[in-house]
Parts: structure tokens; C-alpha cells; sequence
């Protein structure tokens, strides 16, 4: 038995989208359901799939298309191809993902000499008529016989120059009957045949047309730009629809709706509409249609109508519905509907209303809304209604806008910030040195480096704008100011980043600020009573804590120490910890930055009490915190120089005081100070070059470091057990979670636990105390994976450092592959992903089961969670929650969307995409 | 039931070492196989595990040790403790393992005051009795009381110096009875008690000493060196055995024998025995101790009695025997035996022969030789007579010993090394462009640099000696000279390398010549035809083949193409390559490349025809072709005053040539040419700076590049596929296996295959015949194992590249790892291997695991191999052979080993130690 290739309106099943493509899909179910609806029919994306393979329809199909056409003959007694009332169709493309205008589509298909009379006799309006078939002669030529439009422009153009007009409104019913059968004569021309006037003829190339546009170049690069993979739509279906016309008379008309105002999420009628015209007009700009709810009194019998229609479709879909309608003759037509595209905010709010009006349940408030959204609810965002033109593009590193003077390092942006200015960091790259300055800015912009450098990736934590790599922007620090082309940026001047566009501009744009609306917390309120998954956020000072806190986390799952250490206050003792020749002057050091490192606790533990608070301990390899070679060598030399310099010659010496950073001019200097750093840059060259690595992201790091110089750590544990001590003394209970990183083996645990208990206990003595406190590691190397059952048993919790794990499992490291070959490996579909923006579950994903499942079988209760970027990811959370997680650890400024996806994950739970690979 | 914690040597079950140690196994064998040992019996392992956990003996051990006592005085008709003729024991330790000297003995237990006068009716000698009195309080004292040598010294030196003698035989009984009298009050002094007369004391005091000694920090220190863990032994046995005596007149003696010759393997009588002698007095070197056949004549009827020893010790344990006796008048007493340790050329010898005689099987003939043993056999080595004193001492980087003249660069050691030069390559390190002075030397010695440096990768490639990071080495390459302390070492001055020890020498010293013998390859036969896994080589070269052929390789695992970009006559070619700003440029490049890639793969085939030859397409990031941003920096800067310094001053530019490697003295130079230096060095620095990464092993690199530059990986491709239709033409039959590197997805797979099906149709067109190739991947990426299943789809074969994956799993690169923290890890213990050396079964085991059960899930005959250093390691190619791999490859000096390794690990498959972790 042969496969139905074919489904009346009457009897398609309207949810089989897969099948019938979402347009003939929700042409079925209206019909259906009484809406009325242009009797028509659907062919499947099956006949497509197979007409692809074969070059040809499938046996029998045309003659089963053949019978579906007498039907609507029948239904609307019309006839096709012939007699004073011709049948006319539209033939449009519909696949199960909406992929707007990437298809072919023929209107009026059905005109031919015969039937091009009967309707100028039925509609008593030639230039209706001649307009409608110049329209198809060219569309039908286009799309099916594969003509340039150019062929048929140059001849349109050519009479209107002739008749002197500009607007093809200016053209009679003669000129367009002239153009008419010029087209005919390019067709002809260009075909070597006549145009066809068999009616079955122009359906049959219709549909294969339509068929083969699923492959055309358009739409394959829209399915490869929007991920849309065979297992989400394969295919297009064909729907043939009788026409409509709302352009007969002044009891005609054709408009489009939306259920709820798609803007606000106002429950309200929405849309606008013509009347005496075709569905083009409205959408054309030559007459401005009206809104919606002038019809009430225009035609108050079809508004009502329109009313019904609107509750029918909104009941039925239970979904915010986007819909269009021709009035013919004073009949109402609904030609198609589907799920109407929002902004964030009107999507939260009728999630919220929808459920109010019981219209909905939670979960599908819930469900309906893509978590990514929340995104443009977090930030401020520039003026949609600007007209200013950018200075210059860069990355999209950091979503939000900001305005403020440039300012071109990180000390000058602290003092101006902490005096009141609104500042933008302006730097050609960032290091951790400039963190200081990231704190008293509105925003970064750098001139170079990616979505990942170390700006963008600071940024996104402190939620703040961020444009990086703006190439165009050539920053001089030396000379205080930027060129970008033509213009010099001194500093000072206010510029203004969109860090969700990547653009710049000169002088302040005004921003609208982030929405974070009642219905937004209401919403994630019921995200968090449906999700299994906590969502915790990866903070490292008490001020991102707090924001954090607002955006709804429920702990810190990652505080990353060495940021810690990255402020201006501590910079210059760890690099003397770092400089330290003997263990005795190491712990000098140790012992200034003990105080300072427990304040930092103090605070963060006093703002997050009683949430739980993740500290790993010190992860980065120690050449981190110094400056590069390049730089010192640089320094070296114009230091060597400044020393050997006549006193006299000030001038030359302003540039050298910049780049050597001194707190005075030149001549205030004594030749003592000047000896004394030019000793000390000497030693930090020495210790960099000891300590270059050549793979830094695999060297001495993590707790390699922590066996390698036991004090750094046992500082670090002392901090954080001596700041729970204080805290509690201070009536603040916390429970901190101490996290070693890099660990391949358990015999490292062991050793940190030592120190860990050592601490304890002689704390527990001094303070007559009981210390309460998790130890836990990170999961981020392949072994610690293959070891987890061992590993489990030395620790309380697991959190996977899901960008070392990728990094680990790709065998190329975030910052090489995103600059070299990635986005290459990306564009010729050998990576679907970017796997460090959302997880590789076909292998880091493998990975991590096998982890939980090992884990969890040593230790029962073992909670286990995972922190890094892929961490607020909806994605990657959902594949979390299948894989058993406890938490998620994102950016505090994704946490909101992670709250979202963590609820929609456990809703989903089912089998994953697997075609990432 | 309580645990029977002692076994008389008479029911003493023989085989279980691991209960009654390795001696006390023996003592039990032979006493039940009716040899002749003076009767005692062991305690067990398992009362030293109960012991050293309850800090006291097991209730009734020392009763049923009494009743075991009295047996001895029944069969002896001595009398423990007291009467004319008392029974003395010796007390001694026995691991399952063997570890000499690291536990403690006591001898002579069961004297006492009364006893002592026994001893001396008994024997008539009384400086005997005293003697041995003395000894017995001392060695008593020492282990059982813990009273430190010092105290006895001291009264000891006093007397004899009173006496004014320098020898202890010197001293007469009444002085040794003077000693004993004051060793008697130390002890009294030292734990103010009486020297115990209870002789069930001294037993008891001294079974757990021996206990105690298990956990002393000399054996467990020995332990840790030796990689003993708790499943290869677990507490020490004691021993108990009545003392026999080789010294109670001229019908007594005492000796040591082996059943063969240990130095050559001989079939003969081999040891030393001293008549009228204590067995210590063997070994002391007082008296001169005679060959045993000596022994025919002086005492035939015992030497008879030796023979029939000797032969019944062979023929019961199938094993050369190290064995010592006592004749105690007239009776002839087996003391101890243990298997022999013998060098390379004697195990393989005896292997041999004892299969000839039928003594053994050849399982057993294999299985008796540790695989690295051969490495004695397979490269020179130092003359071990030499008294030379070495001047410097670096890494044993790789073995073999090699004299010649130092050379301070490659292009002069090439030089000379034509002309018939013997010479030594000698430079701070290694850089790929100085392979060519590889070829040419008999050795590398560097200054920088570990075991895993370029120097010492490339020379084990090679099979060369190396001695690397020899840092007492100044090398000045503008001087032509190194200093080492105060000496100079002038080009042409010869030296001496033994990569084996790591030791340089000054001048020539004699070395021996390795010895493939034919034993040798009688032995390696037997283990081709035992073995599932075929060995092939790592080699890059007609040269190395060759090489790995002698060492029986059965083909070429992997053969590194870039190897062969780096001799002296391509590598500017890869360089213009590299610097190619168009495609263009660089197709002109690989056009010039291409015939000479293809001459070098016909000639490596025409070697290894019909055997496998697997060539790996280009893997290193491309600046590893360039020289280093410093050395260029450096070279600008000098090129520019070379350029800008008037030409008269010649001397101060003579350094600068060789330091810019100019092809003639400046003042021979033109300008232009200068000019044209500098500008091609500025390009290169430009394109350094390009190809910059942070971490260049995760990097653009290996497949990556291959689909970057897809024009590379067609030239390598055309030439392999080239050289295989032009041998084909020459009557040789080859079937070259192209493998892709880096390989995380099946997409690159069938990237690179599109390209080889293209140029194999092209060629099969132009040449009118069929290619017969496979095609393959390394899998050496964690994401690589995961997708085993997908990637073996598209491939013939896999071959694991351990030393990436290795660096996957653990996060951290070999060079890194192996210069910082590794040594740190394996001495604390937290490793116990480095895991570059030995394949981690834990981790990378796991992987590989994962990798061969998918690939083989979806093809079944796929061809699956290792190669990286630890294919070439007996532990890591059990593993290999217990994962089902069809083959390993390794450099070509270890193919024997691996030859070895590979039948034994056939004949062991069982369970693994699984305790690395």
C-alpha cells in the first residue's frame, strides 16, 4: 500500500507539523475546529523527501492533486483553469520550523488566457485583473521556469519610463495588459516554450519548485545558521489554498493580528488592516493601514467576528496566536495562524496573565518561554528609536549599554570612578592587573581579543557592557587618546557601548533600563518550585555576591580565589609571595595576606549567610600575576635608559614615566628609587623566565601548585575556616565549601585534607569551637572523571570545571581555537557548536556520566554541580538535570535565565539532541 | 579457630611466598624435597601483619614457638638454653620479595652465660665461643634493644687499641671475653636491665624486632624506590634454623654457589668456598675463598655431594639458583637458595639452553627474562673496567656509549661526519633544523633540557646515545668552546658519552660492542611466534627502517613526515611555505615539495616492502618550523648594525656572521643581499607573531591544520600514493596506511577522505592502475574515544597516540609536567609512574578501553595499535595485549623489548595491578 502524500484541510492532523509543516498543520486543525478557513489541502513533506531523492513526484501524485481540485471546485463552486468563475490557488511552501521567506510561494496560480477573462468579467476590474497576471506570470516564471526577475524588470521599467511615471500605482489596466503579454513573450524568449496554459501543468511545476526550493542555497544557509537539523524538519510541505480576495469592493478587506499586543503582553485586540485590498498592501507601505480596533466601527459585524476568531485561536492554542484574514465580500477567512513572536517582557507577561485568566497551567507558562529571552530583561539597552551611527564595531562580549568618558588605564579609571564620573575602560587588551579598573567602570572596550578574552570574560561575570576587539579603535596610552579612522577619542570624552550589538558611538545615547518586573518574579518563583537543579552564581567579591543575590541565586557555586588577589591592594604582596626566594620570605608574605584574604570571606560570607559559598582554592599558574616578559623587557629598557638619562632633559621623560608607572615625575625621584625598581623588575624577569611555561594551560597550576608550596593553600583554608569562626562569632552561621581544582587523583585530596584537618583542629582548640565546613574538588580533568569513585570518597561534593573538561577533551584550548580554527570548524558544520559556549554532550557529556555515576555510587549523597560558562546555558542545563546534577553555577546576570531553564529542563526530560558530532 | 602462624620446614607449604616469605619458602622446598637444611621452622607474614597492627604478638605464638623448639631438640639432640651441647638458632627475616639487607637478622641466639660455657666444652676453642659471644650482645643489642653500634665501638676500639692492634683477628679469647664482659654492661647501662638470659626471651624479643624492622624506614623506603606494594608483599616471614657451623675444624667449610655461570650463561659449576670458615668470613675478604672446583680435590666426596645439589636445585626449581651451604664436619648443609640474578647475555644464554636440555619450556624460557633486561644487549656500552673519571654528568637521556670529536653545530657535524669524522654533536639544546648534525654524530650531549627534550627524543629515535642537561656544561658556540668547571673543551677535542649513566668523559675510552647474538634471535623467534601482538617501529627515515628492520620490526607504526620537512635541504622550502601570504604562493611551495616528499617515501618503502609503512600527515603547529620570536628579535637586532657598522671593522663582525649564519664573510657580502636577509627575517617575524598561541599543544595543529591548508595534507597525500604507483612500477608491492592526527570528530575524517578518494581516482585515471591503501586516525583526544564508534566508521584502523592522550586525560603537557612538579608527584607518591613513561591503566587505560570496544562495536576487523614511548614499555604492552590491541610500535632500539614483552604479556594475561592511583 502507497504512503498518503496527500491531507485535505478537512482531514490533515493538526499536530503532525513533522508531516503536514506548521503552516498546513494549523491550516488543518482550524478548519477543523470551525475556524473558516479557504478550503485547500496539503501535500507532505514525505512527497518532498521523496521527490528529492528521485527527481520526480512520486507515481500517482498529481492525479490524487487532480481529485483534491475537484473537491474545492465542489466546495466552492469555482471551476479550475476554465469558466466565468475560475478557481485560483496559492501554492506556498511550509515546513515544520518557520523559516520566513527562505521558500518559494505562487500566488494566483490557475490564470490563463481563459480564466484571466472570466475574472476580469467576474470582478468588472481589468486592472485588478492584468495586475494580478503580470504578477504571476513573473512569479510563476521566477520560481518554476527558473527566469531572472531581471528580464521581466527590464521591460516593466522600460514602459513606465515611456509613460513618464514613477510608482507602478500610475499604470492603467492598458500598460499592464501590454506588460502582460511581454512577459508571455519572455517566457517564451527564455524557455523556448509558451508560458503554460494548462492549469495541472502550472501545479505540477508549482509544487516542484516548491520542492526543490528546500534545497536552494537560502535555505540551506538559514538551516545551518539557525541549527535547525533533519530531526527538527526535513522537508517542506506544499499547501494549496483556495485564493480569497479582500480587494473586491468596500465590503472586503485583509489585515493581520496578534492575540495579545506582542510589545506589552497587553490582553487587547492588536493589528491593523485595509480595506479593499490584497494581503501585500498591507504589508507594501503604499496605503498605511489602521489599527485593529477601528474596524469595530468600519465593520462592526466582522470585527465581532474577528473577536471570536481571536478567543477561538487563543483558547485553542492556549498561546498567544499571530494570525491573518481576508474579508471577501463581507466574509471573514483566516488564511493562517501561528505562535506570535515577543519581546521578553511581553512573554513574561502574558506567561503570568495567560495563567491568571486559567487559560494556562504553571508549566506551560513555563515551557512557552525560551529561558535565552530573559537576556534582554537583565541589562540596560540603548534606545531603540537612536539614530546615531556607530564609530565602530567590535564583539558583542558583555550585553548591556553604558555611557561614560574614556578613560585609557585601569588607575585612572578608579580615581575618576571613585570620584563620580561615570567611566568606559578604553584598553587595547586587559590583564587581571586592570581589575581595579573594571570595578569603577560602566564598561570595557577593548581593541583587541575575543568573546573569550579576558575582559569579555570579567565583564560577563560583573554583568557589566563590554565590546571587544574593536579593531578599528587604535589606542595610543601613551598620548592619552584612540584614533578610530579619522577621529581622535581623547580622554575625557564620553563615548556609549551596546554590548549586546557590538557598536560604539560618540557622546552619551540614552539606554532604558533592565525590566525586572513583578511578573518576572513571579515567574521564576514558580521556576524554582518546579526545578530540581539549584542555581548558584560564580561570584568573587562581596559586591558581585549581592548582585547575584538580586538575580535570584541561591549560593555562590564558585569563588574564584586569585581574583582576590588581582586588587591593587594585594597585587604588589603576592607578586612579593611569588618573588620570595625562600620558604621563610613566602610566608612573610603569606602572613600580610592572611588578614586581607579573611576580610574578604568575612564580607562575602556576611552577604550570602545562610547560602551555601563555594571557595576554590588558588587555580591560576603563578606567572599569571605578573607581567609578561615583552613588558618587563620593555620596561627594563626604558628604565635602564631613565637611570642613565641627564637629570635635565624632562621632556623625553614624561612618555618613560607612563610606561614605567611611577608615582612622581622624573625629577622628584630619588636615584635610590629608581635603583631599587630597576632591581626588582630585574628579579621579576628572572622569576617570569623560571616560571615560563609552555603550555601554561597545562603546567603548574591548581593543586599542583597548592602540594608544590603548602603554605599558599594552607593560608588560603586558614582564611576562609578563621572568617566562619568571626562570622559566627558575629551571629552569621555559614557552612563554606572548600574546592581544590586540577585534581587527577585522590592521593591529592589527601594531602589538602590534611592541611584542612590540621587547621581545624587547631582552630577548634584556639576558639573552643566546632568548625563546620564541606571539602569538595573540581571535576575538570579527564581523570578525575575516570577516578571519581576514589575521589568521592575523600570529598563531600563534586563541581565540574566544564571549560578545562572541554578543553581537556577537545585537545584545544578556548583562547587558540576561538582565534585560529573554530569558527572555521563552525562554518563547514564540523563542530555544530562552539563546544565552550554550550557542552559537548557527546563527549565532555559522557564524561561527566560517567563521573556522576562513579561518584555517586562510592558516595550515595554525594552533591554534585557544575560551574563555568556552558553552567547558564539552557542547553547545557537541561543536559545537567538528565544527568542527575544538584546545581547549576553560572554568571550572576544569567542566573535569572538559568532559574528558567532549570525548571523548563526538569519539565522536558527526555532524550537529547544527539547531533552535535 | 584461631590462624596457624607457624609452619615447620617440614610442612611449610613451598609455594606460598606470599605466607611464608620468599627464604622461608625455599627452606621449606628443600627440606621436603629431601635436600639437606638444618631443621627450623617460620613464622608467618600473617603474624607479622597481627603483630604490627596490635603492637603485640599473637596470644600463644611464643608457646607454640617452644613447642617448635623442642622439636628442633629432638631432631638435633641439642638443648635450647642450657646443657654441654646447646642448640643455637639464627633468627631472620623474609619478604615475598626479595630486599636485601633491609630488614634485620640475629644470629647465634641462644647463648647465655651458661650455654657459652657449653659452647666452649663443646668445641674446645674458646676465642671461637667469645667471638661469637660478643657478635651475638652486640647484633642482639642493636635489633632487638635498639642500642645504637657507637656504644659498643667504643669499648671495642678501646681495647684493641690498648692491645695495639688494627685487625680484630688479632685479638685473643681473653680480650674478647673482656669485650663481652663490658657489652654486657652497656646493655645493663643502656636499658637498665641485665642482658637477657632467658634465651625464650631473646627469641621472643628478637621475633619482634624482625616484625618492627618491616616498617623501618630503611625498608620502606626500599619499597617505595622499587614499586613494592601491599599485594606484591605484605609483612615479613621470620625464620628460625638451627645454626650449623663451617668452622669447627678442617672438615668444615662454607660457600656460595651459583647452578650456572651468572656472567655468561655457561652450564658449570660456578661459586667460591673457604674450609674451616664462618659464612660471613665468605664474603668479609680476610681470606681469599677458592673456585669452587678447587673444592673436587680438596674435599671430593662433599663436592660430589655439591654436584648432586646443584643439579637436584635446577631440576626442581627449572631455574639457575644462587645457593649457599655449610659442610659442618663432614655433612654437607643447604643454607638458602633463591633464584639467580644474572646480566642480559647470561639469562638469554641459559634460556636458551635450558630449553636445549629440557630443563624448561619455551614459555618458561621467555617468561624468565624481564624484557628490559635486553636493553644491556642492544647498545654499546663503557668498557666497565675503566678507572676514567667523568668531567661532567648529565641525564641518561638515551643508552649507548660513543666517543668522538665535540662539533658545536649541526652543518659542521655534518661536515665532518662525511668526511669520515667520528663526532660528538655538543649544544645548549637541540633544535629540529640540527637533525641533519644527528645523522652525522655518534652521540648528543646538550647542556639544557630533560629526558624528553628534543636532543633526547630524537637521538632514542635514532638509537644514538645521549646524554642530555648536562648543566656543568657552558657551551659558547662563537668561541667554538665549552667550558666544564675550569677545564676548555675546543672543537675537535674528543670525548666519550654513556647515555646509560649519563656520564661524559675527556678522550676516548674503550667500549663494547652490543650483542645481538644468535641466543638473541633464537629467543626473540619464540616470541614472535608466542605472541598476539606484532611490534612494529616509530621511523621517519631509509635510514631508521633499516635499523628497525635488524631489530625485527614487522613494519613502520608511524612515520613522522614532519621529521623528514626539517632536513637542511627542505626545511627553507616549509618555511616559504609557511610565510605564503596566498594560496597561490604557497601551492608554488608544496609544488617544490612534493617530488622530494615522494622520493623520501619510495625510498622508505623500497626498505620496508612487503612489510606495513603507516604515514602520519602533517601533526605540529606550524611555528615549530620557524625559529623563536627571541632568536629572531635577536637576529634583527644584530642584522641591523651588521647593516648600519662601516665595513671597515671586520673583527667586530666576524661573531655577528656566525651568529646571523651568513654564507660568507661580511665584507664579501652585497648589500642587497643583506637588505634581502633582513627583509625575509622581518617577514618571519611577522608570521611568528601571527602563529603565536598561549598553548601550542592545543593548538592549530594536526588534522586542524590539515583542513585549514587542505592543499598541505593533498601534497603529502599525492606523494605517499605517488611513491606507492612508482614502486608498484618497480616491482614493489607496497600498502602504504595514511593516518590523520588530532582527529576529535568523524566530520575531519571525512574531510581528509574526500581529498584521498579524489586523488586516488586522479591517479588510478593518469596511471591506469589500482591503489591499495588504508586509511586511518590517531586517537589521541578523549573526545577521539568517545566517538570511536562514528570515527570507525570512516577509517580502517586506529592507533593510539598515548603521549597526547596521556596529556588529555591528565591536563598537563609532558615538558611541562616532567621540568616542574612530576618528579614532586612520584617522589611523594601521589604517582607512582610518570605516566609518559608507563601507560596509565586508570586513566588513559580506561580510554583506551572505551575507544577499542566502540571501533570494534561498529567494524570488527579493525586494526587497532599503540605507538608513543609507551608502546615500547613491557608494562604498558601488557596492557595493550590485554585490550586486544593488534599491534604496538615503539622506537626502534626498544623493538626487542617490546618482541619480548609481547609474548610474555600473552602468556601472563590476568588481572593488572590497578594500584597506580
Amino acid at each position: 500500500m502507497s504512503e498518503q502524500y496527500i491531507y485535505s484541510f478537512q482531514n490533515g492532523d493538526g499536530k503532525n507539523k513533522k508531516l503536514l509543516g506548521g503552516k498546513g498543520a494549523n491550516l488543518c486543525e482550524m478548519t477543523q475546529i470551525g475556524i473558516n478557513v479557504p478550503p485547500g489541502f496539503v501535500i507532505t513533506t514525505a512527497a518532498c523527501l521523496a521527490y528529492l531523492q528521485n527527481n520526480e513526484l512520486p507515481p500517482d501524485l498529481m492525479t490524487t492533486v487532480k481529485q483534491e481540485i475537484d473537491k474545492l471546485e465542489s466546495a466552492t463552486g469555482k471551476t479550475f483553469g476554465r469558466g466565468p468563475d475560475p478557481l485560483l490557488v496559492s501554492v506556498r511552501s511550509g515546513s515544520a520550523m518557520s523559516m520566513p521567506g527562505m521558500m518559494d510561494t505562487v500566488l494566483n496560480l490557475g490564470l490563463n488566457s481563459e480564466t484571466l477573462a472570466g475574472l476580469i468579467s467576474q470582478t468588472g476590474d481589468e486592472r485588478f485583473a492584468y495586475d494580478a497576471y503580470r504578477r504571476f506570470i513573473q512569479l510563476f516564471g521566477k520560481v518554476a521556469l527558473g527566469i531572472s526577475d531581471e528580464h521581466f524588470d527590464e521591460y516593466f521599467e522600460a514602459v513606465k519610463n515611456r509613460v513618464g511615471v514613477s510608482s507602478d500605482v500610475a499604470l492603467t489596466a492598458d500598460h499592464l495588459r501590454e506588460i502582460s503579454d511581454k512577459f508571455l513573450a519572455v517566457v517564451r524568449r527564455e524557455t523556448g516554450k509558451d508560458f503554460p496554459q494548462d492549469v495541472m501543468e502550472q501545479l505540477k511545476l508549482a509544487v516542484e519548485a516548491v520542492f526543490r526550493s528546500w534545497m536552494g542555497k537560502r535555505a540551506v544557509d538559514y538551516r545551518r545558521e539557525f541549527h535547525i537539523t533533519p530531526d527538527m524538519a526535513n522537508g517542506t510541505a506544499v499547501n494549496i489554498c483556495t485564493m480569497v480576495f479582500g480587494n473586491k469592493g468596500d465590503d472586503c478587506a485583509t489585515g493581520v493580528g496578534f492575540t495579545r499586543n506582542p510589545g506589552t503582553g497587553e490582553n487587547e485586540m492588536f493589528g491593523e488592516y485595509l480595506i479593499n485590498a490584497q494581503g501585500e498592501d498591507v504589508v507594501a507601505g503604499i496605503r498605511t493601514p489602521k489599527a485593529l480596533h477601528n474596524m469595530e466601527l468600519e465593520m462592526p459585524e466582522q470585527y465581532s467576528q474577528l473577536v471570536t476568531l481571536r478567543n477561538t485561536l487563543e483558547s485553542h492554542y492556549q498561546e498567544v496566536q499571530d494570525y491573518e484574514f481576508t474579508i471577501e465580500k463581507g466574509t471573514l477567512y483566516c488564511l493562517q495562524t501561528r505562535n506570535g513572536k515577543m519581546n521578553a517582557a511581553a512573554m513574561v507577561k502574558t506567561s503570568v496573565d495567560m495563567f491568571a485568566e486559567k487559560l494556562i497551567t504553571r508549566e506551560q507558562a513555563l515551557l512557552r518561554i525560551d529561558p535565552e529571552l530573559l537576556e534582554q530583561l537583565l541589562h540596560p539597552s540603548l534606545d531603540p528609536d537612536t539614530t546615531a551611527e556607530p564609530i565602530a564595531i567590535g564583539l558583542p562580549a558583555s550585553p548591556g549599554a553604558a555611557s561614560g568618558k574614556c578613560v585609557f588605564d585601569a588607575d585612572l579609571a578608579e580615581k575618576l570612578g571613585k570620584a563620580g564620573d561615570k567611566v568606559i575602560l578604553v584598553r587595547e587588551e586587559t590583564r587581571p592587573e586592570d581589575i581595579h579598573g573594571f570595578f569603577a567602570s560602566e564598561g570595557i572596550l577593548t581593541s583587541r581579543g575575543g568573546k573569550t578574552s579576558h575582559a569579555a570574560v570579567v565583564a560577563r561575570g560583573m554583568g557589566k557592557p563590554c565590546v571587544a576587539g574593536a579593531e578599528g579603535i587604535i589606542v595610543d596610552v601613551s598620548l592619552r587618546q584612540a584614533h578610530v579612522g579619522t577621529r581622535v577619542l581623547h580622554e575625557g570624552d564620553v563615548i556609549t557601548l551596546d554590548g549586546a550589538s557590538g557598536m560604539v558611538y560618540e557622546g552619551a545615547i540614552a539606554t532604558i533600563e533592565a525590566q525586572f518586573s513583578d511578573d518576572l518574579q513571579t515567574l521564576l518563583g514558580w521556576a524554582d518550585a518546579t526545578a530540581d537543579l539549584k542555581v548558584m552564581a560564580n561570584a568573587d567579591t562581596p559586591a558581585a555576591a549581592r548582585k547575584a543575590l538580586e538575580y535570584g541565586a541561591m549560593g555562590i557555586g564558585l569563588c574564584r580565589t586569585e581574583r582576590m588577589f588581582n586588587a591593587s591592594d594585594r597585587l604588589p604582596v603576592v607578586i612579593d609571595m611569588i618573588l620570595a626566594d625562600t620558604a621563610d620570605e613566602r610566608q612573610a608574605a603569606l602572613d600580610r595576606l592572611l588578614p586581607i584574604q579573611q576580610a574578604d570571606f568575612i564580607d562575602l560570607f556576611s552577604v550570602m549567610a545562610p547560602k551555601p559559598v563555594t571557595v576554590r582554592l588558588l587555580d591560576p599558574p603563578m606567572h599569571e600575576f605578573l607581567p609578561t616578559e615583552t613588558q618587563l623587557l620593555e620596561q627594563l629598557q626604558v628604565l635602564r635608559l631613565y637611570r642613565d638619562v641627564a637629570r635635565g632633559r624632562h621632556t623625553a621623560l614624561a612618555a618613560m614615566d607612563a610606561i614605567l608607572e611611577m608615582p612622581k615625575p622624573f625629577d622628584e625621584l630619588s636615584e635610590e628609587f629608581v635603583n631599587d625598581v630597576l632591581i626588582k623588575k630585574e628579579r621579576m624577569l628572572k622569576k617570569v623566565r623560571e616560571l615560563r611555561e609552555v603550555n601554561p594551560m597545562l603546567g603548574h597550576r591548581g593543586v599542583r601548585l597548592g602540594i608544590a608550596y603548602p603554605e599558599i593553600y594552607a593560608m588560603q583554608i586558614r582564611a576562609i575556616l578563621g572568617a566562619t569562626i568571626e562570622c559566627a562569632e558575629q551571629g552569621v552561621q555559614v557552612i563554606p565549601e572548600i574546592m581544590v581544582p586540577q585534581v587527577i587523583t585522590a592521593q591529592e585530596l589527601a594531602t589538602v585534607r590534611r592541611t584542612v584537618d590540621d587547621l581545624t583542629s587547631q582552630l577548634e582548640e584556639s576558639f573552643g569551637t566546632k568548625l563546620n565546613f564541606r571539602f569538595g574538588t573540581m571535576i575538570e580533568t579527564v581523570r578525575a572523571c575516570t577516578r571519581a569513585a576514589e575521589l568521592a570518597e575523600n570529598v563531600e561534593f563534586f563541581s565540574f570545571g566544564t571549560n578545562d573538561l572541554t578543553q581537556a577533551v577537545f585537545s584545544f584550548s578556548r583562547e587558540d581555537a576561538e582565534n585560529k580554527f573554530l569558527p572555521m570548524y563552525n562554518d563547514t558544520g564540523i563542530l555544530q557548536y562552539n563546544p565552550f559556549e554550550v557542552l559537548d554532550v557527546l563527549g565532555v557529556g559522557q564524561l561527566i556520566e560517567m563521573a556522576v555515576e562513579r561518584g555517586r555510587a562510592q558516595r550515595e549523597n554525594l552533591k554534585i554541580g557544575i560551574c563555568g560558562e556552558q553552567g547558564g546555558h539552557p542547553e547545557s542545563i537541561r543536559f545537567c538535570h538528565h544527568a542527575g546534577l544538584d546545581y547549576v553555577s553560572c554568571s550572576g546576570p544569567r542566573v535569572p535565565i538559568a532559574r528558567l531553564a532549570a525548571a523548563t529542563a526538569k519539565l522536558r526530560d527526555k532524550e537529547f539532541d544527539t547531533a552535535n558530532g
